[in-house]
């Protein structure tokens, strides 16, 4: 993706983004249940998709001797290029833990922005260690194997209630994650520059004791003082 | 499959087919939630799996429009040999129909045996008027671009918590659908034929008024009861 | 509302609804779990909605003595007009009945048209006796006290996900309930009506063994020969 | 217990016994998910409670051998008096039948009064081809093994959300299944009658077209008329 | 309120209110699911509840215009009085923020002493930056009309499983909420007060090593052991 | 339990035990929803299983009273031996709290290693305090008895989806409780230390720079080198 285009998002909320898709006609873009690994970390990420597909675990596929495989998470990630967002369908489940310390090691080696996810990690404390920001619903004890079957990597995947196409762009913070579509990537961006700017604009009102009727949103008479504040420079 | 594969399977319960499983080692081998469409209906279904895959609904993919584009689910369809069962990973989503009655008629004018899916039909009265033999949660009115975005076919998918791969077996009949992988389909069909056998000799003898201790499962001297009758034609 | 629309309404399914309605622009339209009280019954009902609304129950208000207070349940189905649909916001609670064979009679002796709940009622065998058409979750022994607390009537609620304002139009069939919003009630039911209409042709197109691409979406072709049969009296 | 109490209660409604027990201050008595097997099948059963234990599965306990012990499934059915009520707590799980068709008929031939639990049987068509009054959530094909391990019988059990003591008493019919605490059980029993009586009359009075203010509850007026016609034989 | 029933409050924990209402016979007093915004962070919070209503999202009404309307959550947050407790219905829905940054600033402009809800805000950085009490189920990206649909103030609600009455007291800690009926107040807050000085009495007890039987609860002797601690000053 | 084999397991983590127990044929010994009752504490316990069981509450049998019985938590917790960790099956119910402040401290005292429940405990910040290591789904205001009744201890029970009979031993800490039976301690417990051995090389390896394939599981020249290493006191 364009550097600038990156720029420009790190310094976007999620929240924001849902609601210039909204807007734009797409809804269903948040991963529920891909929460900062540590509560209350809002760091943000933003990079391409790299899709991963997991689906139940079976006795005869999901063994140990599958992780040796050609088609195995460990060939998977080898494949990642720097700076993408990893982006696993785990089908929600709680009951084990897609990676741990050593493959999120890997992946933060490699340069990988990030790990979403709509289930669990495995071995929190060190993958926190590991300094790979993840996003998931939490960390549990049990090997992928004990739940997940891995299927592949780069496919269309469904992740959190979100349908991820590789390629789709993946911003994630405080307030969990979203999917971009790749056709929609510069229009999202440039209207969520502005929106931020306005509701800094706002925020600002508010704190200076402005009822909300009116200013948010804004109609004519305070969307003009915003104009005026931005083309000074105080917006 | 073989036509004596399929008839012996024709005659054995999906309950005993998951024992037999659990015996060689396959647990998760049962499909959560596809119930027959008709509550109470014993009929059973066997037959090559023909898997189809959903991910979530998408504002700027799952369109109207995309109904007639070359990976839709008309396409699919065409492409379904007779005698599959078409089995689809709706995530179990309850909140839309994956096909309704035109959809159905048309695989069961192609000689489709069944379709299973944890997720949900639509157009109840219609689907079950064509007489396509349908294990689902049930029926609701929403279209399926209202909930689920359709991916592709003969992939590797989960549904209801178990892994399917194309060509694996599906049974199915009132107590649920159960899928038996390729490589293991002589070895269960073997052990599910004896096993029903000697459960149907079991069962006649409890009605007899044996008590279960030493019965159910057979000790030594009812299993040679049992093997005698066997011989002698009468189990 | 108009007998004309009523009449055209009884006349076409919740599946087409949904689908007429999402090309309108209304995905939230449909009420989960809300089934006809004896599962298979597809037959239909047509009303404006009267609402009601429950919240969870309080030891110091729902007390069975609220059942004789000016603002119980009671006092509700007095109020109810002759052709209304019932709707109960029950938040989609399965431990207590809202309604049970007495106040479902008081419903029929009054011409209400039937009643729709995310919830249950309770003496399932008393209220399918009574003849009222109830789409609902199910039936539970314990009475509406034990878990709701009766707040009101003729407000908005929201009920099995759907927004109901009262005088919306609820459609309900075997396939679940419907809500057409109010202002959209004469457009709905006109492109429902053509869209039946369509889809009955393409069945019979179907089960004469034409393939689904270019028929169903209908592609020009298809769509001028529709029309020819509908010109002459076919479709 | 005494023939004339179940007598009594054969006569009269789960839903009649929830609000007779909420009134004498008993709110958690009814056990969740408990539907009878074959739905809309109104058939009443009454008994002593005589309880079964479930943890979850585990492979070095619930092992095919451990049907052979003495702390079997099958030991506690052969200690299972005439017409007592078996209630298992199966922990609400649905992915595996707690008890299949031959367990069921042994059942059946020592005349217990029916199975109550929290999940599921298993071998659907044969369980019901017993005759054993069966009431829970469904039934699946995987055996108990698979998800629960027994543990033993005659213990203090949690079913559905209600604790059960070995001897309360269990009724149990469409609306699902209630349990009495034992010590309750004359005084329940008595106001419960006379509740169905009052309700027989009451519901004759709607349908002569009376409206329910004042009726349902009964004012002092009302219940004066019902005193005179129970007086007179006519309620 | 009266400020000593408020300072009185600000001193005995919401599980001591819980106990306290059980004993006083209402158990349905807990608000599921309201947690502080900030794990771990146990400031109290004591008001009369504001409650306002949503039900779910609907294309029509749901619109960012009606940010605007005089029915929006703008109108109610300016008609808040301060000191009260903002309590918000959200039907438990964890997939949009019901409030955000801006409207969570305006509110604590005002003086609202806190917000209560069974949903979920977002913007959670910015919303923790305001300062302003939260108690919800977390924070997430997607702005309300995502999925739910603002209907007005100061109505009877339900809110995480608890009926609110406008005028109610709200009290929450690192707990959770409770709902205290407003008329029970006066000898809820006076119980509860000295509940906790028998506790805190009984804790020190414990720490010096004596054993629970007798002690918790006290026993005839630990009572007047107490009670002279208490007239003594000592507890 | 002896004290080489305590202190070997205080080095390990349960992501490895789950591993391990899993390649040994144990799948189901992960206790669902007992997290460390302050997030991201990554202490760890180890213990013989001290066994708690709840069912639902009754009012007749949960009544306060019941806390001086004989049959009570406060006389369990007196039962406790030092060094056991008290493993409590809740039936993962979120609606009340085992256990409040008092108890834990007392448990504190008697030298209880930690609590262990798949449902929660009350006033949260009085636990923390006592510096009791509990693992919980969290902590919320109302008293056990508002939704459980206790039934006994030192029986077999079912906690999070494991059987845990008494004497099992139980590991918890960041990522949650596993339950390790009795009979398989030993084995478990050196192929454990084995394997964190071995991760804490390959973890090295992969700080290198080195990629996972072949490396993680180690082929046959890796796992050479991981010899030679710790042959040579390097792993």
């Amino acid at each position: 993706m364009k550097p600038e285009i990156k720029s420009a998002l790190m310094g976007v909320t999620t929240a924001t983004l849902t609601t210039v898709l909204l807007k734009k006609g797409v809804r269903f873009c948040y991963v529920n249940g891909a929460r900062p690994i540590v509560p209350g970390n809002f760091t943000r990420i933003v990079g391409p998709a790299f899709t991963l597909r997991f689906t139940p675990t079976r006795e005869d596929l999901a063994t140990v001797d599958s992780w040796s495989s050609p088609r195995s998470t460990r060939a998977a990630i080898e494949d990642m290029p720097e700076g993408c967002v990893a982006i696993a369908d785990a089908m929600g489940l709680t009951t084990a833990g897609i990676f741990g310390d050593i493959l999120c090691a890997r992946m933060r080696v490699k340069g990988v922005a990030g790990l979403v996810t709509d289930g669990m990690v495995r071995d929190g404390q060190g993958v926190i260690g590991t300094g790979l920001p993840v996003f998931c619903q939490g960390y549990v004890a049990p090997a992928s194997v004990a739940a997940l079957n891995f299927v592949g990597w780069q496919e269309t995947i469904g992740c959190g209630g979100v349908t991820v196409v590789p390629g789709d762009i993946v911003v994630a913070d405080g307030d969990g994650a979203v999917v971009i579509p790749q056709a929609m990537l510069e229009a999202v961006t440039e209207a969520a520059v502005e929106q931020e700017r306005l509701e800094g604009w706002i925020m600002k009102e508010v704190n200076k004791g402005l009822a909300l009727p009116g200013l948010y949103p804004a109609n004519a008479e305070h969307k003009a003082r915003y104009e005026a504040d931005k083309a000074a420079g105080r917006a």
